[in-house]
């Protein structure tokens, strides 16, 4: 089976879920810049929410890019991984609209840690089927940073009932070591 | 005609359809936990309904892998099947508001119903242009899993005037048949 | 320049407008069989936008068909289309919630009027780069289909002032028109 | 890296926010052609953002036209071009509903200030990865264009707090010298 139609239904999907999280500023009655103020808490978590699932969409790129055939299981993985990044709009804007509260910032952290692990389990699934010394796999190798993203997750979570800003900061840095592209397919795949 | 354009006009169609139940999970007003539990049963009907238009996707998907030529005839048909999946995301939504009364859990019956007659008509369209010994009316063979999902949805939509429950079962039994996947054209694409 | 860009953002553009119909579908608060029946307007509105811009769709496929080369001035011939196919959703839902109110089925009528029209730009465009003997310019021909659309829409607008369900007829029979699919292009292809 | 994922999710963002732009016509509650009246404003505030995102469409089919490879660099150079791009329905809407204010006028020009940024950004990291003697780099040459939008922004943006008029007109005026098409690209391409 060919991957261009499960990569173009997951292009839509992340291309919409990134474009419906922009309906949630909502337009201020007052033409003043004081009726801006209060959207800025919205407006951060949209940033953040845009460069997590602007990360998924580069990294889905670059996992397909070894990719030859894909079966069932992996559309499965994939619809799995998708439905997790689907509920990032709603806790975005939740925290966007609670921004010093424990509650919005701990489940922000819990769709983002089952979106990690939907995520490893789509690249085991693609190792499965294309094999242990696939291009993919020797690519792949231990996960430093997908590791590292869920060591975070798990800490900025019970942080938040500390104070949500630790969260925030714990989701900054996983974001920043992530905006690092990724070279270890391009470099593997030049080196074949 | 190429069928490159209708299947990304359907991804494209499907993938916001599956997006946009996502915006009838409405924030909360309060950044507390229990703020959260009135909308488990908003949660639980999109999560049925997202796979539900998973399983259609992945079905379209091997559907067409299978085809060559594609007419005017199947392109309505494949729009006839459209229209009666983009009354998903309303009956989800009604279903999900009230999950303890019986007309939404039927509705949803109804339009699933619908659907799965539309996608049989997508299916005889496709085998009527691509001649009754084709690797696609070959593999379809009795259809098992379609005739059963049409039965369990007409045992539904009057069973939830017994108790919605048990409606809600069935449709998650279909669901839990279909996601075991659909290998019989995979086998035969193999095999010739 | 290649059309395929051009293909694709019209397919994601009408796959929109299509969905964001069904929002207007305002899920009632009550779950009773009654409380549909106010929908029953806005629900048939959808069905004919929902007809017209499959056809839309359908046509615009068909007429790319039998096009190699896109330009600058196509590009924006098509823009212009997209323009007035987005309007549709907002006449749509206006005629849904106002069914026997002249005003609102007028709108609708001038608005399929100005998307007619652009359509013909589009198909000039088209036959100007393409050539007055390409297979695009001998297969449109007088295009009889057009000319009855623009036609029935210029009497479908005034009519609406003596009574709108003399519109809604005539919208039908410029749907039900068009949904005789449109062969001759599929023809003139196949007998090159 | 093929480039074509990139232009998929690309034309998706751009279809989806010239669609939701059309969600900010709110239906008027009355059916008569006055309730239309108070619209006009948001219409047209539409119809230059709908134009303006149109703009951005085509040259940035323009510019992939000439480009072979994308990197890593370059896909996040494409996401930051998509967030400014995202911000037009918001301020398009503020701008609709307050016409003569100087905040949204302001803030409008803001948001295309930083999105023509980001389009240049992505040009210079595009000619950065094809080499400066490529086709692309030749055609863009002085991009005279580019800089008299910047030049008229920055004018807007200020003039907006004398006459929010002014500086409408100087974003009507970039728009129509942008739509005279860029035929740089195209004759460079054709003279290979």
């Amino acid at each position: 089976m060919s991957k261009g139609r499960m990569e173009a239904f997951s292009d839509g999907v992340v291309a919409i879920l990134i474009t419906i999280m922009v309906l949630e500023l909502t337009v201020p009655e007052e033409a003043t810049l004081s009726a801006l103020r209060p959207l800025i808490p919205t407006l951060m978590s949209y940033i953040l929410s845009f460069v997590n699932l602007g990360i998924y969409w580069n990294n889905h790129h670059h996992l397909l890019q070894a990719v030859k055939r894909v079966d069932g299981r992996i559309l499965w993985a994939n619809m799995h991984l998708l439905f997790w990044l689907s509920l990032i709009p709603f806790t975005t804007s939740w925290m966007g609209e609670h921004p010093s509260t424990a509650w919005p910032a701990a489940l922000y952290g819990v769709v983002l840690l089952f979106a990690a692990g939907a995520y490893r389990l789509l690249t085991l699934a693609l190792i499965a089927q294309n094999g242990r010394d696939s291009i993919l796999a020797t690519s792949i190798g231990r996960d430093f940073k997908g590791w590292i993203s869920i060591t975070f997750y798990l800490l900025a979570i019970p942080a938040a009932f500390l104070n949500p800003w630790i969260s925030y900061g714990l989701y900054a840095l996983v974001a920043i070591i992530w905006l690092i592209p990724d070279r270890r397919i391009e470099k593997n795949l030049v080196r074949e």
